[in-house]
């Protein structure tokens, strides 16, 4: 049996890494062990792409740029790790995926969404999530959570707030238009409840029925 | 007046760098200070582009990622750069253009041509130079050469005379498709008379009137 794909999506502060950890022991106590990746990255050229990405020194980078630059991270992660683990059985669960090139390079740079559509057939493949967790928290809620976790911000996270309501928007418009992929998560909840919505989301997909 | 655009294109070991030598001392003489340029390359996001695609440990790239980084690059150079350039009216001269996706990415790695020319509309802005000289020499000549600078050979060079015998070919093609724009010169001669020879394909845009 084919692998499934799991991707977790939102905007900064949403709690993705606390959701992943709890992910990750949540399903090794049920015998799985997936493939746990990340964009931009999960590959040596998709690290070295991260590290453009998210350079500040790079702040003049074009939108145009940065689409290219994800889908060429996401080109090898799909040919490299996520298809010969979903063949091989395995499972994926990936922190982050194309939605976030609709939300962050679409909503948040204004690239056109024929323009991503056109990427993700040829250079993602057409891969499409089994089930894509959207963990939805308001802007200036997450954005305190990151700040408040005391790193320096990235390239991205020196956004304005304009920038990531139109992220955050664009995010639930496509969960809107997918609901049988998609499930939102309340992300201003206790990471325990996250964590108990993301594993009620998962039941089906491990009860061996598509969700 | 708006600047000239003039690309420099060719295969390993044509000579590109000891033209680009030549032609700047000639247009120099003539009161034209080109910015001269490179791709991948030419900006601070383009020369990390670059240091991906020639790292020899980045062999497993595949063909879409490649084409996605050379565009990455070059929508950068283009707004970055050569754009303002051009309308400042400064002269660019720029080692390697689009030319060079479908040569490289097209001909090398069997990218499709639609593809390459739909990146080319949006990525690259539609941007067509004014001239292209294209440097065309016989692959194993070329090699030769190439491997007599005693330098460590990149991931491209490293691939096989098959990838550069469909470069080469990819290259005429393009010159037959488009003479207006191209001139084609034969890299086995001097490179004195590989300058002359570009000398005299600049000329009539140093008088004025499109080549």
């Amino acid at each position: 049996m084919s692998g499934r794909l799991i991707t977790l999506e939102g905007g900064e502060g949403a709690g993705k890494s606390t959701l992943l950890q709890g992910l990750r022991a949540y399903l090794a106590e049920r015998g799985i062990e997936p493939l746990f990746t990340r964009e931009p990255g999960g590959t040596a050229l998709g690290e070295g792409v991260r590290a453009l990405v998210l350079d500040p020194a790079l702040r003049g980078m074009c939108a145009e740029s940065e689409l290219l630059l994800m889908f060429a991270a996401r080109a090898q992660l799909v040919r490299e790790s996520i298809r010969p683990a979903l063949t091989a059985g395995q499972w994926v669960v990936c922190d982050r995926f194309t939605d976030a090139s609709y939300a962050y390079q679409g909503g948040g740079r204004g690239q056109p969404r024929e323009r991503i559509a056109d990427l993700e057939r040829w250079a993602a493949d057409g891969l499409q999530p089994d089930l894509t967790l959207l963990l939805d928290i308001p802007v200036d809620t997450g954005r305190a959570r990151a700040a408040g976790r005391g790193e320096d911000s990235d390239r991205i996270e020196r956004e304005g707030d304009g920038f990531f309501e139109r992220i955050r928007a664009a995010y639930l418009q496509r969960a809107a238009e997918q609901p049988q992929r998609f499930r939102v998560i309340d992300a201003t909840q206790s990471p325990q409840q996250v964590l108990a919505d993301a594993m009620a989301a998962l039941e089906p997909l491990l009860a061996g029925s598509k969700a």
